[in-house]
């Protein structure tokens, strides 16, 4: 069953925002055994749209739109719907209602033109939406299927995972690609390719990507057979040669993150967790967080973007700051040091480095990183260079750290 | 002079990579006055590139591709380009020793397999690539642009700006739409209708669209005519009308940044910051320090994720926290103070809230924060409820808590 995507919005043709969901809906779906064939997108205009979900109802059997479904004015795919389906509108009072106590719960009266948000296409399923006001509408007739989502991402991807998922995998049939993804840091991309490929020996039907992204190389591995369970056979070889050729570099798969395993990894030990940041100012810590149930591990840090910070707060001496500076060894280590015994940590992570576009000197250039860590057995930093644009340094260097700390506690050379 | 967009690689198609590149070029090449007709994704096939090439030849004047030019084996964009324009590859040693020298620089030595990204299709143009080894590839013929970029957001976007940009800019027409943002924050998408609805009256070709996101709910308006003067002219009038309307939430305009803005105030006014983070530990100091130069007002900050924290480096008290909790008026206040006396700044931020899944009650629901402010005049905390995810609580937190600082200095009710 062929899925079409098809995305509204003139901000998506001007670029003024990024269509982050036809990937998350291609992947949801691409898991499910889904096959994404077509991804379109169309301006606000009711006649492209028009147009647009006429040609994927004939070419599709799956067709996900999401965008346009907003109280506005600007907000046109309702009225593209009544006129591709024929039907009207019509008004759902337990919708409004349901809005009407999410926003008293929040203290705050409900603005008369949410209304507009509980007229619904007759004849039309609805998918409760948990985090804004637009349902999610859905229309079957003639073996197909027509979908409609907010386009708020995180709405959409609430309403795609708890509801349309759960309602298309009624109508699936067996996946024939087998997807595995086996994540890597700590190494470049052509590198990697250097140890992978003299021993390589891909099977028909098999394929194997580099994917650089700020935490490392993903190495995805797809394999399309007629069956899933040939599929995941033929994958599995290609896995099994990856871990034997770059297993240290690899710290988890799919969909783990480098700092969910930091987290499994303290948790299991309990272990605890502090940092100090420079140049990266907060982004290691927020990191480091964004995994649920964190405050099991993370203590918290000091941000010591001044130096006046580092010396008052995490005890750097001020004759290591005059003679090596902050962009020292020394002063990665004395950070690590300083904020392991302020917060009693078993561990602490510091970051200070150059992260421009000002600051950089020929001895010292942009990108020059030291990455420092503290436990009760070592205190040390490592030099690194992030490259030369300041966004990609401070997010290099965050997950370095995290990559530091993960073959310290698994001892990996 | 119309533009087609082709971005490659199967994992848009599986969704695995979220197609940031087409809204940048899209963005940029709108800006520079080309119209984006077409946005194709087409997976890592030869023949599926070299179909999709030959279409966008055929009916767009300029085509800009992105992905595939990688050094290693799944990278076909450069085979396909040869097959195409039926030309063959070239070896160019000035390209190979610009990579040895850079790699040598980070005290790295250069993989071989990088040689690949010396190729490059006979009577090609090539545009550098600062940060990457795969340069970008013009080919210029029978009237027709076509451009081959690397799929790494980073280094297309600094070939993209510094190169492709000015390269077209010289084939350039006059743009015939105008597009202003009025940036805005601290209210609600239907809040926002509600205020500007009433007396707004939108001229034949202009049009007003809501774009909501983490930082606020940005205004866009779009103005179609004749002449860009007339674009500008119409556009003008309808910014006019809402900065009159909903003046006190625009922070700024087009690519302005709450962050940059924030980082404006306080540096015109010799004013230093500093911040307390709990549930978002360190994500707002992350986006302060976004900003180039933002070390001439931030100093830093403490990360109190664990209430020890709280207590032993902000000061809170424990029975403060014992009896009020951690999210709590009384304890942002204290969070505030506590930072702005540890670091000596003029203002210093808090945030505590219950970021979730977990830590939720009937009295303080999951969403619920407090974001506090401390100055030489103020000391005072605010409550706010963002929402039910995790990721959304964080970012809307840090931006509301630049939010309230922006009003503070420029003294908005």
């Amino acid at each position: 069953m062929n899925v079409e995507i098809i995305t509204v919005g003139d901000e998506l043709l001007l670029g003024y925002t990024v269509d982050t969901n036809s990937s998350y809906i291609a992947r949801q779906l691409g898991a499910a055994g889904f096959t994404v064939r077509y991804k379109t997108s169309v301006g606000d205009s009711l006649d492209a749209m028009e147009e647009a979900f006429q040609l994927a109802l004939k070419r599709s059997h799956i067709v996900i739109v999401t965008g346009g479904l907003g109280p506005t004015d600007d907000d046109l795919t309702k009225r593209a719907i009544v006129k591709v389906f024929k039907r009207n509108l019509i008004f759902h009072e337990e919708i409004l209602e349901d809005l009407r106590i999410r926003f008293a719960k929040r203290g705050l009266e409900m603005p008369a033109i949410n209304q507009n948000q509980a007229l619904l296409p007759q004849a039309a399923e609805f998918f409760p939406n948990k985090y804004g006001s637009a349902v999610g509408i859905c229309i079957a007739e003639h073996g197909r299927v027509f979908i409609s989502l907010p386009g708020v991402p995180l709405e959409m991807q609430q309403i795609l995972d708890d509801e349309v998922v759960p309602y298309l995998e009624r109508l699936k049939l067996n996946s024939s690609i087998h997807v595995a993804t086996l994540r890597t840091t700590g190494i470049f991309e052509s590198a990697l390719a250097e140890k992978i490929k003299p021993g390589l020996r891909l099977e028909p039907g098999v394929r194997l990507a580099y994917l650089p992204g700020f935490s490392g190389v993903d190495l995805r591995v797809m394999a399309s057979a007629a069956d899933p369970e040939e599929g995941a056979q033929k994958a599995g070889k290609l896995v099994d040669y990856l871990e034997r050729t770059v297993g240290k570099y690899i710290y988890g798969r799919d969909s783990e993150t480098l700092e969910a395993i930091i987290g499994q990894l303290l948790g299991d030990n309990d272990k605890t967790l502090g940092v100090a940041e420079s140049c990266t100012a907060g982004q290691l810590g927020m990191i480091i967080t964004s995994v649920p149930g964190s405050s099991r591990y993370f203590f918290g840090g000091v941000l010591a973007y001044a130096n006046d910070v580092k010396v008052n707060q995490l005890g750097v001496s001020p004759e290591l700051l005059n003679e090596q500076g902050a962009v020292s060894e020394e002063c990665a280590v004395a950070m690590a040091q300083g904020c392991r015994s302020l917060l009693g940590t078993d561990y602490a992570l510091s970051i200070t480095g150059i992260a421009g576009p000002e600051g950089g000197s020929n001895e010292k250039p942009v990108g020059t990183s030291y990455i420092g860590l503290a436990s009760a057995h070592a205190a040390r930093a490592r030099l690194f260079n992030f490259g030369t644009e300041r966004h990609a340094i401070r997010a290099r260097a965050s997950y370095a750290a995290l990559e530091m700390l993960r073959r310290e506690i698994l001892d990996i050379k």
